[in-house]
Parts: structure tokens; sequence; C-alpha cells
């Protein structure tokens, strides 16, 4: 495989800065790195599903295929999935890298590298979607308008969401939102609580806990943002509207619909990408996030070298 | 309606001691009792559900049957639910009341009108096993040896429970539980991680986070009990589980279901009542809970006077 | 209400025609019509949901609001359902009539009248994707390119299906499902059977059977279309794939989404309208499908005369 | 593996009579048998999960685990799928075999052979309660009250159905469905329609389209029974109701359930049994329903020999 284009995203930020994000420490030397996209240079004898020449999206997880979680439908649990760029193994920022034909998609020529990387988070947006059990004409509250806040909102509204808000405390992002047509508040400012689901995608401790407070009867909530302190919940009070929590760890199966919504213009993943970078710029790339205010998604393009 | 059977609740006890129950507040007299049974000893021109002599059970909540929630087929969460002994409107704990047709369901010959008071209680722990999405094989595990923990061990036990763990901290409880036939724990002794279902019924602060640390992959929990203070959840490690956690706000269309557990063997409710008292003794038995470690359930008969 | 669009819909004009559906019977007067809009132009003294003046789309069907199926959330279910132009109950081809305003749904000014009155056959459609159990990612086959098989088609879309194929046997209505966007096939041409989800929307005997046979593992139909006969399935051959097959009667709780897919645009409902008429011409506008076969909706002007 | 029982379905008796099921033709020397359990004798050097001496229930079939379908939690619609006994693979009815230990599932000491064997039919009356989609509270209907018939009557028991209503057109069925406490009915003699739930187990032609005539509105059935020819149903009648119409093909993920719903007593499948038969009269055990009316379950004991 040859990558042609990796997206960063905050993991890899957290990583490169302190080194951990939970319990997964990195240890070592580690290549970074896990949304991405290239082109088959090569195939082993047994492959049958790609060939030399396929432009494909990557999906970074290795499942056992033969577990519990496996055999349940839940590949994305394997206790055994090895996952590019988390400790200890390591990812695709590369030029080139052997991965099983089982997790690579063809695109459509109109799909461009870039579009196959972003296939990584939008399919964390998906995933939230499914976790929060949103169902059309549900009224959606997007807490996070950075990348996985983004694409989760675009979701929502491809599977048939009423209506979509999203919220930020960044006018550079609310901004990004709005053009995306989305309607939007600053943190903070919306007191409505007629939504049915929250997708939480911003990571601030209080975020879950206020967007809950805005869901109406049977609202459900996807918590996908990392805080990374205990987060408290006012559960006796919270529970007069029913609501449901439904923690998200990645997603499963989401390739097949990423590929489409992307390729079909439902979703516009390429509007996120902010600054691009070659190879030899990683580390803007990667500290992007932290220096600039103003953006929301880097790539990585690793066939090329700046001028 | 003839009132013969009054089960007592931890809320009667809260309303009676401390007043108030989160935003609900006793500002004036009011009538405590909500787990109520009875005879029809007279019935309107327009009934023709009931006939007077039937020995029903009473569902507590009036619904509008007209808005949203209703018409979603979710009366418990209607904005407007009229419910016995929930300031301010008045309980059942009387002698003769008048009652919505619909909210009274025929019980067997075979069972008391004690059981049919505890058709309450069932209802609660029937629902938490739906919040909680439990599926036949699923191995649960119950937090909580109170007249609800035991009562939804049975309910998830007669919907298919591979194996049922209760835990307590009182050996009164956990005695009543084993002789139920459920597998107990004392709290803090147990440390196998392998449940599928959290029914958190003991409102202790802590047993949230403890009881859902103890899921595996897809686990699910639903929350009954309800903690004063915030909880706590440690969500970003939590997450890597893909858990869910349904909150509870009471029951809908479950006394059906209760009567034919109850009246088939399937769920025994009488085993709990461990205290029974006349009418002339209600403020006992509203403070049995406080005052006598060893009990679980008190009934009160409202037609029975003390020698 | 002052009515002022009225689709034509095939149960009008087998009513015009033959004079019954199954075991609904004309047998005296009746006014026809069930697909409508309106203006308010009067409120009764209790009324708060809507004011005059307002735009509406109409929900044709009154349920009572009390019996189990109603309080389940399956209203459109109710066995004292009064629905517009089903025997005995009248429709709403007039040009003023009285409507309880709980089945009126306010629309955007950007909406017409014309499309106001598509939502109900948009429902068809919405409903049938919720029958089928549509999930996001899923390739769906609609079998007849009708109103209802092309609204199907679009509301299938608009929840995320990866792909949709529309089949008929008719030139001018595969043409008009390819302008909107959907691959297309004329019945019996299509062979592949990698289908997750089948909409039958044509009523030909055949259909379901032949349909059923295109999916795959774990596929679902949802079945719109009303053959009179008896519909024969190969049951034991299509077990393999462990198919489910929902039966549809109309719709529930679909207004909102159907106004906010239209609006929005995610929904052209507009395109299907290829003829209109004015009160006088009714007649013509019912037996317009059977007189013109280059025909797909009529819609009726109730305020407007012929020249 | 030594194989101590094996319990004669159907399929067994259609091969070695008529050498074929639909599609699956027996052209060669067969071994027959698929409902058994067993003695571990030896393991090969990777085996972790069974020891020499466990008794073990065995699950018939193996699945490539690598598939669409495998990965999606559905191993058993695996199109690679290697059964025991069915053409061309060889089957259990043998003394001894090699089996991957992943198909093996130890059983309590309290259980027999005998018992564990029958978990297979066991699987398909709960996979059907599956496809059927019951919820606790459900009515059920169970037409045929043969082997799978009546342990299918058991799960929906076991799963929390209110009431469980068998069917059959022999006494001696009849009687069997009355003793293990199900309601029973003649066939053509019941007339109420307030099912919620139909398991069509008889696979008698017009069993399913009279069932679901019995089911209410949001019905949903379970087909099990195999008719060999086409089934004829009137949908356009059916809708009505908006029933739900599951076929089904074996099932998956049981074999724990299973083993916990008999040892526990929640399911009797001994009392099925009413044969045994040693090995060397394995013809008369396959020939046996169709020879002895008054037969449910014949078991076969491989390590015994005629006296």
């Amino acid at each position: 495989m040859q990558i042609e284009a990796v997206g960063v995203c905050g993991s890899d930020t957290a990583y490169f800065t302190v080194g951990r994000i939970g319990d997964w420490i990195v240890d070592g030397p580690i290549i970074l790195g896990h949304e991405c996209a290239g082109k088959v240079i090569a195939v082993g004898s047994d492959v049958t599903q790609v060939a030399v020449g396929d432009r494909v999206a990557i999906e970074p997880g290795t499942p056992c295929r033969d577990c519990r979680d496996c055999m349940a439908g839940r590949y994305h649990l394997c206790p055994d999935l090895v996952f590019f760029a988390t400790p200890p193994y390591d990812g695709s920022l590369v030029q080139r890298m052997a991965i099983d034909e089982r997790q690579l998609f063809r695109m459509p020529d109109s799909m461009s590298y870039e579009e196959g990387a972003l296939c990584e988070p939008l399919s964390v947006g998906i995933w939230a979607c499914r976790r929060a059990g949103l169902e059309p004409g549900d009224r959606v509250l997007v807490t996070g308008a950075g990348p996985v806040g983004l694409l989760a909102a675009q979701a929502a509204r491809a599977f048939g969401a009423n209506s979509v808000t999203v919220t930020d405390i960044a006018d550079f992002r609310l901004d990004m939102a709005r053009e995306l047509g989305f309607d939007v508040e600053r943190v903070g400012e919306g007191t409505s609580r007629d939504f049915d689901v929250l997708l939480e995608c911003s990571g601030a401790p209080t975020a879950l806990a206020d967007g809950l407070w805005r869901l109406r009867t049977n609202g459900r909530a996807a918590m996908v943002g990392m805080p990374k302190q205990d987060v408290a919940l006012a559960l006796s009070r919270l529970n007069v509207n029913e609501l449901t929590i439904g923690l998200v760890n990645r997603y499963a199966h989401t390739w097949p619909i990423a590929i489409e919504l992307i390729s079909s213009g439902r979703v516009d993943v390429s509007s996120l990408v902010t600054h691009r970078f070659p190879l030899d710029e990683t580390a803007d790339a990667i500290m992007l996030a932290r220096n600039v205010p103003d953006s929301v998604k880097a790539i990585i393009a690793p066939q090329q070298r700046s001028a």
C-alpha cells in the first residue's frame, strides 16, 4: 500500500506531546497516524478483493475475527484488536506499508485520497448516530464543532434528522458549522430543551451534563468526546425524561456507508480540511490544533516533500 | 374502590419525614400510598371493563392520553401525569376512593390483595429490565436487595436471564436474595467483570460507577436507584466496553405482565412482605424501614384496625 | 379549514369506479380525497396550536386516543380510526371543512399547498422504510415507480440508504425515477441478489415473491402494494436468507418529518405532479391514472374553476 | 469426542427416506445426526476451552468466522457453513469424532447427555422467539406440538410470555403440551384473535396463513415449519394489523442459554423423549416418527448395543 493521505487526529497530538491517552502509554518509538487512504501497489498471492492500482480508503483496526465480540458483530470491541497508532502498534504515517485486504475499501474515482482518509473520523460520527439510536425525524444537538462534531452532524442529517444544532465556543468553528448548513449556538447561549438526540463531541467536562439537560423525554445521547476527569451527572433529575446514554468506542462496519455518503455528496468532508502538509512537516501538522486556533483538520501527504 | 392493601414505598417515608423528594415538595396535607389493590364496590354508568365485586390491582398514574408522549406510547412521561401520593396529588392510603377504570386490572382469585399491591414495585423491576435492554441469556447484576432490587432480579430471571447476582450490604437482605434463588455478593466483595446487564436499585452514590465497571462489552445498565447527589462516572474508561445507560422513570404497560408473573408463580412477591399493619398503625409502617433494619416491605391493610 | 390542494390516490379511483376496496364498500354518497393541505380560516375557542391564516398539511386520520393501540403509540391501528374518504367517512375533496387541530401541521412559507398535500403519500413511503427496518447503509430495491414507490425511494435515500434501485414496467415512470437520481431496472431484467431492503410498492401479484428472492441474508421487506389476490411465497427457499417481511397499514407520527424532508429539499414531491385540475374537473383527475398512461400524480385545486 | 446421545430430527428421516430436502440432495453415503452431546476423550495441543473428561453439548455448525455474515454476528447464515448431516457433510451419529472446541459447551453435572443433545432443537425454539421479536408479556400461539413446537413454547414461557397456546391435530401431542402446562387447542377449533406472537412449527401448508389471521395489531410471526409447497397469504387482508413475518434458518449464539434453561429446570426437554434406541437400532429410531404416531423424540445412544 502506498499511503497518499493521512489525517491528523487529536490522539496523534496527545501521543506526540504527552505520550499517553488514559491507559495507552507510548514507551518507545511509535509511528502515528490512523486516518488514511492510499493506492494498492502490490498484492499477495491470496488477495482477491483488491488489485494493483486500486485506490482505497483504509480501516485502521485489525480484529481477531474469532472471539466472542468478533462473532457477535462487534469486532471493534475485540480484546485483541490491533489498531494503527495505538501503543504498542505503529500507525500509517509512512510511505508504504502492508495491510490486510479486508481493511481496504475501494473508492470511486470521484473521491480524493483526502476524502478517503476522512472516512475514519466520519466513521466516528456515523457510529455516534447509531449509538445514540438516532431515528429519522429526530432533532439533534451536537456539542463541539471540531472534525468529529462536524462529521457527526452531517451523518445525522444524512440519516434523516429533522434538525441539527451545533454548539462550540469558537467563532471559526461555528462559522464552519453554519456554512455546512447547521443551526449554531455558542456554548451556554442555547436554552431550548426539545432535542431528541445529543452527540457529545467536545470532550468538555460539563458538556455531557449540560447537553443531557436539553433533551426531552426519551432523549438519547452518544458520548464521543473524552473528558480526562470524571463526569458528574445529576441522574436523579435527568431520570425524569428517561434518557439513554450510549458510550462510544470507535465504530464497526462503517466504511462502505462512509464512502457512499462522501461520494454521493451527502457529506462534505473536504471543507473541514483547513491545512495540508508534506511529509517533512509532520510535526507542524500534528501541532496545528494547538498552535493555530482557526484550524479544523490537517492532512499530511506522505508522498510529498516541502519545496 | 375499597382499598384492601397498600405497600409502603421509600418515597412515602421520604415525604413523611423530610417532606420532599427532589423538586416534589409537600406543602400541605397529603394522603400517601401508591402501591395498592382493592375491590370494586361501585361503578359509574359508563364503566365497562370492571364490575362490582372485581378484585383489582391498581396502576397509580393517570395520564392525559392526548399529548405527544401519551400518543407515542410513553404515557408514564406525560407532563400532566397525575400520580398517587406525588405532591400535590393525594394517594391511596384510604378506605375508599374513585379511580378511572383504565387503571384497574382484574386479578385471578389465586392472587391476594397484597400481591396485587406489589404489582407496583414489580412494575419498576420489569421496566428496569426493559430500560436495560435485557435479553434472554444475559448475565445480570442487581445492586441493592431492597424490594425493588429483589423484584427486578426476579423479573430478569423470568425474562430469561442466564444468571442473576444480587449485592447488598445487609445480611438480612442477602439471605432473602439467596432464598429466592439468586447468587449473592456483599458490596465490595465481587470482582468478576463479565455481566451483561446492571440493574442499579440501591441508590448508593457509587453503586452505578462500581456496577458499570463490572459490565463487559456491550453492557447495559438501568439506573433505578436515586442518589441525592451527583453521580461521578469515569466515562473515558467505561467507554472501552461501549456501555449503554438507561435512566428510569417508573414504568408503562406493565400491569398485565406483573399480574401474570405473580399468578403463575414465576415471581414471588409475598416473601418480601416482612411486616403487616392495620390502618391505625400507618406511621409505624411508614417508619419501618428506618426503625427495623431486618425489614423489606411493609403492607398496610386499610380495612383493618389494631385489636 | 379552506382546502387548497387535494392529491388523487389510487384508492379514490377504486372507490369511484368499482365502489370498494376489499372490505370497505361505498354504499351511499361519499366525498373522496384524503391527500390534502389548506389554510386555517377559523378556529374554535379551545384551539391553541394553529391560528387563522396558518398554512397547514393535514393528516387524514382521527384516532380515539384512548384504546390499547393508541396508548401503545400505534394510533394508526386504532380500531375506531376515522379516516378521510374511507367508507363510511367523507374525505376532504371540498372547499371548506372542520378538522381537529391535532391533525394540522404548519408548513414553512417555502412549501406549496401541493407539497403539503403530498405529505400523505410521502408518509406512506416514510413508514414503509420504518416497517422494513431500513438502516443507514442499506441497499434498497423499490418495486413500482408510482407515486408511493418514488416517494418511498426518496425517503430511503434521505434516511441514509447506500443505494436505491427502482423497478417498473413503464418507460415514463422509469425515466422519472432516473431523473430523481435512482438506478432503474425494467421489471424482470434485474438479476442481482444483493439488496438489504425491499419496498414493494407496485401491488403486482408476483412482485413480493420476486423481490424477496433478490434480498441477501438478513434482508427485510415492507409490503406496501396491495395485490387483490393471495400472494404465493416459496418460504422454504426464502428462509435460507432469514428474511423479515413487514406488512404496512398507512403510517403514524410522520407529518413533522415529511414536512422537514420536503422543505429542506431532501425529498422532491413536486416533480411527481404531472397533472393539475380545477374542482369541476375532479372526475377527470380521478380517472387520470386509468386514461393517461404517462401520468404519475394528479392534484385538484378545490378553490379553482376551469376557465 | 465420544458421542453419547444423538436426537433424531425430521431432516434425518427425510434424508433417510427420500434423500433430499429442497436443494440439499444426498448423492452418496452420508452419516446422519446433528442433535448431539458427548464426552471429550482427547484434545489437540491448541485446545484451551475444554479438557479430557468434559461433558459437552455440541453445536453442529462450523462457520468460516471471516465472511460478511460471520463478522456481522450472523454466523448461521455463513455461505460456507459446514453443518452436520447436511449434504455433502457427515453428521455425528458415530461413536467418536473430532470437533472444533468452539462448538463445544460444557454442561453441569446435573444435565444428562440426552438433555445436552436436545440443546439443538431447543436452540431452534429459542431462535424462533427471537425472530418473532417476542417480548415479555406477549400472548403466544405455537402451531405444531412436535419437538420444536414444544420447545419453542417452553422458550417463549421462559422469556416472559404472558400465555402460550399450543395447537396440533394429534391427541398424544396435545396431551404432552397440556402436561407441560400450556393451553392447548385442536387445529381448527380455536377462534380467538388476540395473540401477539405466532411460532409456526408444524410445516402444515395452511398453518402460517391461519395463524397470522389470529394475531392482533403489531403481531409478529416466526416461520419455523417448512412446507414443501408455496404458501399462499392474503396479505391485503393481513396488512390491516401490520403484522411482521420472520423467516427462520436455524439459530446463532444459543447454546449457553439453552444449557442454562435446561439445567435450571426452566425448560423440560426430557419429557419429550418418548423412545430410546441403541446404535444398532438406528433405522428404527429414524423411522419412529413415521411408524409410531404416539411418539415425539427419539434418542440414539451410540455407545450402546441392543441386548
